[in-house]
């Protein structure tokens, strides 16, 4: 199968099996994440309460770590969650909003990452820079016309981690410290909607479900939501009919006409 | 009157008297359960801080309680907010999200209807099945081809819980024990929106605070919503633009055009 | 520069020098002014830990507070960033969203007032009359057909607190308790939109943060907003998607065509 065929494969098989993806994600979010996986054809559950996060966790095929909007219950939340998802085998994807914004965050992004076994960790150059240790130079990695420190960057941080890497960006960079793969689809729409990221993190989670190899599941999810934001940015007025024209062209994109507009290359 | 003007004439009482309806609910649909309530002439406040629930209660015409996201904070707030409606009579409609996921959930929709007077209850069949001890068949309940079951059950356990109950699916069921009312109205679209469920019982409240009945009420405003489902269904093109397309319709539909659509039926 | 020019100025450097703006913010709008405030093109950062709020203030070129779905553990954050930035000599603009409508938002309110510097208060004519203690008259301050009362409420609560305040209705009062301007723009569909006052807040404080004088700013995001929303009623069918167009129109409205349509009179 060439890369056209096996995203959509990816995208037929979430369709079949709808799974189940555990959010503990932020406010700002909650409500287009939980969207974005419908229109996907998976089923999101958000629940965040010490009380029963464990229990959902091991009701899910995949779990959603997000830390936008960060508390002190949060955190101890997800890592609830998170160790009841990696007892039980069930990928976890973790997305670490804002890392290296603030001491806090970046602290508890490195703690989330020391006590849990993270499956893919998902973010933008400065968060995984941030996360990485290139935090000094995160204005660097940003900046565009850097595209091939930020693939290195990500090859980097995957070995160092022994996890995959997903970034997102103008282009997107996917690595598991070997492979290193970049995703040229995309819109510069995707800036002006807030959750853009988040909803990234989600589909790669919902594909992580459903295909055991992290660099394949990211490369697919990106690649597909990446499509579907061109398609989608073709029919907008702007910001938000784009957010609408995205979510309705994710529940209808699929099959010959996905396959034929994925831009994937091995690096 | 006949239902179809049952229906148009409560609809026309929400738009006329703009109930206030205070929500504690959950953080995936607040805001879209605050813009249905507008949509169909309501007025929505959402407030969960334990210093306020039980004097916003009392100001308003109808109180949701949905434990979508729960934690041990807002049960305490529902708790507060629900005595305080009791008290002075404002109607309560509760919404057990998510009640035989997780023990942590079933407990605590057991603990809501034990502490306080429930006057509608609005959930999915697996929800009610398990509220109602029917919890070890949810599979069964929830299945396609069963619905004499799942009338069934909805009038045994308005009876047992001496309340109205509402299951909203494929066809929705409405019983208070004795009478047992179906509504046919509604789209599989609906499916792919997080917080229809939970929309269907702001607009049930809203209702109740205009309809002493509950039965009359759950009716109207499921018959009212599954209807402007339908229409926004027709002009939409996926999930997003038929959130946009349905909270458009809420707002416009009314009086003849509403009164001739509904589908409901006496069991 | 007439008013018309000097709005699209403002404007226009917002989008220039996208000011990042701290929200700490309520429950029901967080998306949407993360939303609205990327639309204009500034950015907007959401956070509420007691752990890195004041960090994340001292980033910030505006803070917003805003009290719309009140805990104490949301209250304690607001003092810490409004503080940091007081500190920082960053402007704070505060949205007291129900004062007077429970004892403990009108305490809160009044808590927030008294112990930080408050650069711009945006309410609606029944919060600000409450802040300033005109609570008893609530009910006849927002009564329609007394604007006169309302505008002379503004400049007096201005005056009294030592601030910028903003009242937002069917015509826009702004007065630092000298000047009095009223913005004639906007449309009754804001009304059906739940959070459109907090978007004119997080609206007004970009504007604050690319133009020190409080009242400018405030006048000319105003009337901004307020010409969007009738471009964008203009091609709505209801509520939902006039929403979608709001965010569009102010992402494309810009130059000669927001000067020549803000209707702002000096009073």
């Amino acid at each position: 199968m060439n890369w056209g065929e096996q995203v959509a494969s990816r995208r037929q098989r979430v369709h079949e099996q709808r799974p189940l993806v555990h959010h503990i994600t932020n406010l700002v979010v909650t409500n287009l994440t939980a969207n974005v996986t419908l229109a996907i054809g998976a089923s999101p559950v958000m629940a965040y309460a010490r009380e029963e996060v464990a229990d959902m966790a091991r009701l899910a095929q995949a779990v959603v770590l997000n830390m936008g909007t960060l508390t002190g219950d949060v955190v101890e939340a997800m890592l609830l969650a998170g160790k009841a998802a990696n007892n039980a085998g069930i990928p976890v994807v973790f997305d670490p909003v804002g890392a290296g914004a603030t001491p806090f965050r970046t602290r508890t992004a490195q703690k989330i990452i020391k006590e849990l076994h993270i499956d893919i960790l998902r973010g933008n150059a400065s968060e995984i820079a941030s996360i990485g240790g290139f935090g000094g130079h995160t204005k660097g990695v940003d900046a565009a016309g850097a595209p091939a420190r930020v693939a290195e960057m990500v090859k980097q941080v995957a070995r160092d981690l022994n996890t995959v890497v997903a970034v997102t960006g103008a282009t997107d960079y996917i690595s598991d410290g070997e492979r290193l793969i970049a995703v040229d689809n995309g819109h510069p729409l995707l800036t002006f909607v807030t959750g853009t990221g988040c909803s990234a993190t989600s589909i790669i989670a919902a594909f992580r479900a459903v295909e055991e190899d992290g660099v394949t599941a990211s490369t697919a999810a990106l690649a597909y939501y990446g499509l579907a934001a061109e398609r989608a940015a073709a029919v907008s007025q702007g910001p938000a009919s784009f957010q609408v024209a995205l979510l309705d062209t994710l529940y209808n994109l699929a099959g010959e006409e996905l396959a034929r507009g994925v831009k994937i290359r091995l690096l």
